[in-house]
């Protein structure tokens, strides 16, 4: 059964070093490949999958059945069916990024430095990414097309209940790029666990690792690698309600933010309201939010205005991805701030508010990764900021934050078109840095 | 004596945790400070620093008589020296920064996501930098003003050697910066190898860690820390001389590569010859590398041709630093490619020759931070790019590569500004994304 699968073959002849090597090489070769040769290749992608259906829907079916005798709970076995609907998605996805702009050779600045000598930033592929995602095999696609519009090599792991889709999908994949011209071996899939872990040492191949899943494990990951890591901590998001909020559509957005899907990082988790406005927002909220199936949690002040559970300390550092929202009341803005600063995990922040220059103070003073005023946390979000596909969503300090896309998938290199400068007649003041802006793209 | 100085004093009493604790609520102060403020600021450490100079020289004056009585080297002596001149520089420094735009606020990128719903990708700093350096007391000054201009917070440590210089000067800064109402405690000095550890521990304060030193210092640090860190590995830079390079020039710029200063990242260690110019180029560039007192080591083919030691392996791994250099002949540009790939660290690389598409191909398909056609690998420096001042170098993959100023110090948020949005009418297909380009800053 293994033998069919190239990759898999490849792994177990190999090791994840070896494996990791090869991307390597496949991506240098990638990096310098173009556009309309990357396009075709995902096209060709496109096409692949619409012409293997029912191979890919019969792989699918097995990893179902598995995961049903496994008792594997709904919205799982949701996310893990790849059937006829996702297929066409995920084709249109395909279509989408073929139209996007090819992010790798985009000039970011340009300077002269000397009559002659000219200084180009110009952006270019990371080398190496791996990616450890969830059971969904429509995110395998996602992220290895994404990659290969980014010029990047890919070491894709999927959680191991879709293990027979993902198999066939990245033969699929593989097979169409190479047909295509796309260096052989630049997205491979990993298999296990041990994998992973063998991953993690393959500093010298691999760039960049992008865990997509729960606090601990991208900690964990964090723990074990010395490769650079772009994940997300927990989705801890706070909605502070103003003195000058308006209280019906307060009502109505963290209702939203709350329960309109409440098992991703991106849902409201604690609600912090100014005491000047809590006896006439809380009772309506409550109403409201208890009427789609929420629990609320709330510290002394509130539970003595609507009738709730006390919140512990405990409960401000709690992502509960579940119908349960903690309450606070705060005196004044600068309390609401504290409370994000001190217990929030820099993923999403919002503000209600009539109040512009009250809304710009929130903005400008809470260090989050994204800040909004007056709509729900749950648009936060790569398709809903009109990324396209996002890659993962990032709570680092550098270089990506938020929901991360192509953009996040790319470096630059410094490039000098030199004259035959040496640096002895510059440091001898033979000759003069012009440092002259240039307004030119750099073109080969 | 160490009561004297109060950034001391809080160490002593605070522990390295509650410092990064300090500076972290103060980088967030200083995130929204106006750049009018913030130049009047770095005017004002240039006037301190100005009104001080013989505090400064005769702190610094300890530390050469510490120096010298434990005889470092001449060249380090040399470094650590901080007298009249050097205060000048770092004056002038101090005002060039000022002059330079602020990278704080600029909207990298607008989109309209529906009707009155504006999304904005922001630059702001990163928050907390901690930055370990050389004992060269301008890096203190240049490190911290280039932190105050782009609005983060930094943890100094200095070489053990500057520790007097290290100290006043982090006085004279905090002292001119809270008389210019910055957020005490922005910029504080680390004093010890421990600090140092307890530094690497406070994931929970400090975003970044730029490391200045050796691979092995470098490495230190990302094994004993989840703070992601920017900095360089060796910088094993190769030339490359094509069989279509100008002789006489490859041979002046191998040279200036080589031995312009031996000692830095930037200098060549590699020198890659195509095999049908070899026989030319090696005995005249023999003579003129000879002439400034390097030694060559050289493939079989090499030492064929001229009369050098023979090159091993590790050669091809090796920073020399040093008057030393290794040669290699190399059947076509690939070989050479390979080459780099094999035993480069990803620094600068460069190839001469007089062929356009020859370049072409070695400019795409080279992955180095820094690639160069006809000029010295010298070239590759922050000042020479006119960036001003830099705080350090990456060989990194991700966030900045190459030498990095003021931009590597930012990253962004994204804002939302919503009209009362809820993500379930667009869930439930009542209202469609607009996803607009739009032509419009962020303002407040």
């Amino acid at each position: 059964m293994l033998l069919i699968f190239n990759h898999y073959k490849i792994i177990i002849e190999m090791g994840i070093q070896q494996l990791a090597e090869t991307t390597k090489k496949a991506s240098i070769k990638l990096a310098a490949i173009n556009t309309i040769a990357k396009n075709n290749a995902l096209a060709a992608i496109a096409k692949k999958l619409n012409n293997n259906r029912t191979a890919i829907i019969e792989a699918n079916n097995t990893d179902i059945a598995e995961a049903e005798k496994n008792n594997l709970e709904a919205p799982l076995l949701k996310r893990l069916k790849f059937d006829n609907s996702k297929i066409d998605d995920t084709i249109t996805g395909i279509e989408s990024l073929i139209k996007l702009a090819d992010p790798v050779g985009a000039t970011i600045k340009a300077t002269e430095l000397y009559d002659g000598m000219e200084l180009y930033q110009v952006s270019c592929p990371i080398g190496v990414i791996g990616v450890v995602f969830e059971s969904r095999p429509d995110a395998l696609v996602q992220i290895s097309t994404l990659c290969l519009k980014s010029g990047n090599g890919v070491l894709l792991k999927g959680g191991s209940e879709a293990l027979h889709t993902n198999r066939i999908l990245t033969k699929l994949i593989g097979e169409a790029t190479s047909e295509t011209g796309i260096p052989e071996g630049w997205a491979q899939l990993l298999e296990t666990r041990s994998d992973v872990n063998e991953m993690l040492k393959a500093d010298k191949y691999i760039d960049l690792i992008i865990p997509r899943g729960s606090n601990e494990f991208v900690q964990y990951i964090m723990n074990n690698s010395n490769i650079p890591v772009l994940g997300h901590a927990d989705g801890i998001c706070h909605s502070y309600v103003d003195t000058d909020a308006d209280i019906d559509a307060a009502v109505k957005i963290a209702v939203d933010s709350k329960t309109q899907y409440v098992a991703v990082c991106n849902a409201l988790e604690t609600l912090l309201v100014h005491e000047k406005i809590a006896k006439e927002f809380l009772p309506k909220f409550k109403t409201a939010v208890e009427a789609k199936g929420a629990t609320l949690k709330g510290c002394v002040k509130t539970t003595e205005i609507i009738n709730i559970e006390p919140a512990t300390d405990e409960d401000w550092r709690t992502e509960y991805l579940d119908y349960i929202l903690s309450i606070k009341i705060v005196v004044d803005m600068q309390e609401a701030i504290d409370h994000i600063h001190q217990y929030g995990s820099g993923h999403t922040d919002a503000i209600l508010t009539d109040n512009e220059s009250t809304a710009a103070y929130f903005i400008q003073n809470v260090d989050t990764g994204n800040v909004f005023w007056n709509c729900s946390t749950r648009f936060s979000d790569g398709f809903r900021y009109g990324l396209g596909a996002e890659v993962g969503v990032s709570t680092n300090k550098i270089h990506a934050r938020g929901p991360v896309g192509l953009e996040g998938l790319m470096i630059y290199k410094w490039v000098m078109k030199g004259n035959k400068q040496i640096v002895a007649d510059f440091a001898e003041g033979k000759k003069q840095f012009t440092h002259k802006p240039l307004d030119k793209r750099f073109k080969i």
